[in-house]
Order: C-alpha cells, then structure tokens, then sequence
C-alpha cells in the first residue's frame, strides 16, 4: 500500500529505454499491492505497470509468475502479463530491487459484489485453472495445511491479545481440518489469492485477474473455497449471503463442474481457506505497529467465516 | 506520499456521475501530495485526478486556490485546472473530505535539472507572475516573516537535537533577514513551492505546474528566491550551482526583468526563503516519528543554503 522504493524519473526513462515501449510521458507511484512498489507508467505510445519487488517476494519464484502470467494471457485471460526487453529479458533491476515491466489494465475493483460479478469471477477462475492445465512449472503451497499450522505455532497464546479464546479457537480448527484435509483431489496451478481487489471490472465484464504472488501448485476445489470465503460473505464476515455464494459456485460449474469428491470434501477446503486467511492476518496483526500507514486487516472476519463452515452445510 | 482516505470505487463511479465526464475505467490511488489524498482516474473517454483534501488543507482556502488554477488555465498556463460538475460546482464532498475533480497533466519530474529545465521554470514562473496580475482574489502567507519566527519559537532549543548550534543559526539568521526585509517590492499571486517536485517536463518543455495549495499574495521576487533555493543546489545544499541559478534567472528575467530595488534585496529574500524551508523542515523532523512512511527531509540542507547565501553574492 505504499511506495517503498523510490525511483527517479530519469532513472525509469533509462529503463525504458532497453524496451521497445516509446519515451516515457508519466510516472506515478501507486497505492497497490500490499508487498510490492508499483509505478502507474505511461508512454508516448502506451500504459504500462512497472513493478518493483520488495523483501517478501522471493527472488527465486518470479520466473515462476511472470511464466504463469504470460502463458495464461497467451491462452486469452486478462492477466498482466510481463513484457520483455529487446534482448527478450522479463526480470530486470532497477533502483537496487528486482523489477519488471507488466501490461497495462484498466477496470476498477469492485467492494460489494453484485452476484453477476461473482458469476463472472467463477467462470474466470475455472478458465484460469483449465489454461493453467499445461503450464509447465510448479510451485509448494508455502500457505497450506502445514504453513497454517507453523504460523499458529509462532503466534501461539497472543493469539487471545485479539479476541479472548482465539488460541484455542484456531487450535481446534486447524485440528478438524487437519483430520478431515482431502489427499487426493484434483490438483494443479492456483491463484490462491483472487479477493475482489485483484479482480478488476468493466461493469459486471473481468477486465483484469491481478495479483499472482501467491499462485502455487494446491487443490483446485481449494482455490474456489477462497472464492467462496472473500465474495460470498459480509466484509466482518458475520453473514453468509447464499445469492453471492450461489453465483461464484454455480459461475465456476458453468465452465468446470466439481467432481462428486470435490463436492463432499468442499467444506473442510472452506475451512481451511478461512483457517489460512485467519492466521496469517492474526500473524500480521501482532506484528504491525497499530500506529504504521498500512491497514491491519481484521483477523475475526475469518473467524467468523470459519465458524460458518463448521456449522453449515453450503450445499444445503 | 500516501492514500489516507480510501475511497470504493463504487463511490468514485457516484460522484463521477455528477460531471459530464464518461464512465469510470480505472481509479488508483497514487503516493503524491504531501498533504492530500490522490487518485489517477480513467473514464472511456478522458483521464482526471481527484483530490481529497485532508485536515492540513483549510476547506475555507479552496476558493482561492481553485479560483487561481482555473484564472491561470483560462491564461494559457499549464496548471491543472479545477473541473466543474454539470451544476457548476468545483467543491465537492467525497467519503467524507472536501474533494475536487482535476485536469489530467502528463508529464515527469526531474530530479536532477539541467540548465535547459533551470530556463524553461524561470520563465514560466514569470508567466505565472504576469497571468496572476489580474486574478481578483488573495491570501496572506501564512510562512512568511512572522510565520518563520513562530515556527522557529515552536521549535526552541530542540533545534540542537537536530544539529548542534542549530537553535542559534536560526535565530541569527531570522534576526539578519527580519532588520534588512523589503517593505516595498512588486507583490502579487506567487505559487510558493515551485519545486522541482511540482513541474512536470516533457523532455525540456514544462507540461505542468502543479499543487498551488501554498499559493498566497507576496513579493513576485520572494517566489524566484525559493526558485533559486530549489533548482540551483546540489540536495545537500552544499554547493550552489552557479550554471542552474543564472539559467533560473536568465529565463524569469527574459520575460519579466527584475527591477533595480528586487536585484537589490534579492540575498535577502534568497535567506528567508532558505528559513522558509529551514524551519518547516525542522518543526517536520521533530514531529514526525522516525518509523513513519512519510520521508522526512533534511533541514540542514537548507541550512547550507542559508549559509551561502549570507556569504556569497548571486549577482557576483
């Protein structure tokens, strides 16, 4: 949410120059991106991104998105994809940080999901994982059932410095779950992060899927439980809205209907993808000064969300 | 440098719906504006800036400084003017805070200039000093003589936390400049900030002057001091450039030369506006916690500027 890295002009002029991309006209440093410096960058010929990748990024994984990003958008979805320089190069350096130049989108997130724009994002994210099918790569979930678990061990008991009884809380949740966890179910390439604010509209039209740093290798049906976390529920997380879930749900079966076990084991992923929003957000909670310009993101709407799946059927 | 107020892009969509501008493509909050909240907007037909004002800006000052960007606009000036809503508005409430529509300009600041950028804002201020003359509305300078001598009591002997001695170069210099201040110089409209920061370029030729949220009625010449203080240093202050300074003044003289009393008392003015600088920058540093996001900027480079300019002669 924040420029960590600041560029002068005539050092992005200069970096542009490796590319065939035209004279640079504009350069604004924009509020996007909670890990990440990201300049708004517009030529005399186009608009671009430039992104520079701040310490939580791995070095390491970035050829890893960028080839996610360019192979779905060469299979037609609206992702951003990395633009290479005239020696065919995607990852740059730039102001001593790893950096890259990405495609332009436009499109606004939308805050309160009208079910046509959670039909929509269920259609794009069963699109996004049949592209995905043949992308080469893979890469371990770092969030998944045991990261879920290693971080509730290092917040351990200032678990209950954020709501009386969270310790226990999140210990039994993750323990229901970490019982019941499919081990075999349709696997392959995921976002693992597609909230409304990496989803970017034109009216009830997706104009742009952004926001890959956390995409993985991880159950499919997972990736669509996070679906059903983020846009099916009130912002606190206090209620359920069935017209939203129904529209993601019924959105992603149009193009990828879920297998029988996919279907049965569906709440124990929703679960799951309230236990790993859960504790990282109370991880990050006791670790950002309540004083510092970045937003803490309230741990108990996935708390909320959590209880709702292990008392509801949602296919009921 | 940061969002403070988070608008949804569900109600920029709304209040866009008041102007006769298109429909909303893109909103991104962008890291500009010390003071203010901005967003870069897109609309299928043209590009804006929304500003939202917050608490340091007084809403009883926005008439001026509206009614000055569109006065300038009108002249042929490139300054982003305010744009008014289908009922002739320009203020506006949005999420809270004062907010106003605003001409979209393109264009990059430097951070080094060069001699061609020194010339191209001399004369500019120039043009923005004669455009001014008939603009009907003024406001004192809060951060002149007597401001600088209140912000400097503010601040104490804490100036010593900053730089040893550094309580008494402030009171000495503020004792020089209050006893040789002019009383009687050209006085006008002055934008009073005209860093490098708010001039946009494409290549050599200014696209935009920009945030005249300091704007006030004062000496024309004080205004082509902070100009000299501004472009023709190194960003220490350590070493006066005399090739930039006699660019910025060569370029303001060739469309509006000095008179002889301006020439005169111009070291004086350089040296408040070197204060000018010295003690906003010094109150800043003791009030703005180390950790923060916002980048303090050093006092003491202006406390080398003041220096120069009490033992050097511009005109030499």
């Amino acid at each position: 949410m924040a420029v960590y890295t600041q560029c002068r002009a005539e050092d992005i002029a200069d970096f542009l120059a490796r590319y065939d991309v035209g004279e640079l006209r504009m350069a604004k440093g924009i509020a996007e991106g909670v890990q990440n410096t990201n300049y708004l960058i517009e030529t005399d010929r186009n608009r671009y991104f430039l992104t520079l990748y701040e310490k939580t990024v791995e070095e390491s994984d970035l050829p890893y998105f960028h080839g996610l990003t360019t192979h779905l958008a060469a299979r037609g979805l609206p992702v951003p994809a990395a633009i290479a320089d005239r020696a065919g190069r995607v990852l740059q350096t730039l102001c001593g940080r790893p950096a890259c130049l990405i495609q332009f989108l436009s499109g606004v997130s939308v805050s309160t999901p009208t079910p046509a724009h959670c039909r929509a994002v269920g259609q794009a994210l069963a699109q996004l994982h049949l592209a995905a099918a043949d992308y080469g790569m893979s890469r371990p979930n770092a969030l998944g059932l045991a990261g879920w678990h290693s971080m509730a061990q290092q917040i351990g008991a200032r678990a209950n410095e954020i709501a009386p009884a969270l310790h226990a809380d999140i210990a039994a949740g993750l323990a229901a779950v970490a019982l019941a966890w499919p081990r075999d179910l349709p696997f392959g390439t995921v976002h693992a992060d597609l909230f409304p604010d990496n989803v970017l509209f034109t009216g009830t039209q997706i104009s742009g899927l952004i926001d890959f740093y956390f995409a993985c290798s991880d159950f499919l049906a997972f990736d669509l439980a996070i679906l059903v976390n983020s846009w099916a529920f009130s912002a606190d997380g206090a209620d359920y809205m069935p017209e939203l879930g129904a529209a993601v749900l019924d959105g992603y079966q149009s193009i990828r209907p879920l297998r029988e076990d996919e279907r049965r084991q569906f709440t124990t992923l929703c679960q799951g993808a309230a236990l790993r929003f859960l504790t990282s957000r109370a991880y990050d909670w006791l670790h950002t000064p309540a004083t510092a310009l970045v937003n803490r993101k309230d741990p108990l709407a996935y708390l909320r969300r959590l209880r709702w799946f292990q008392q509801n059927d949602i296919w009921a």
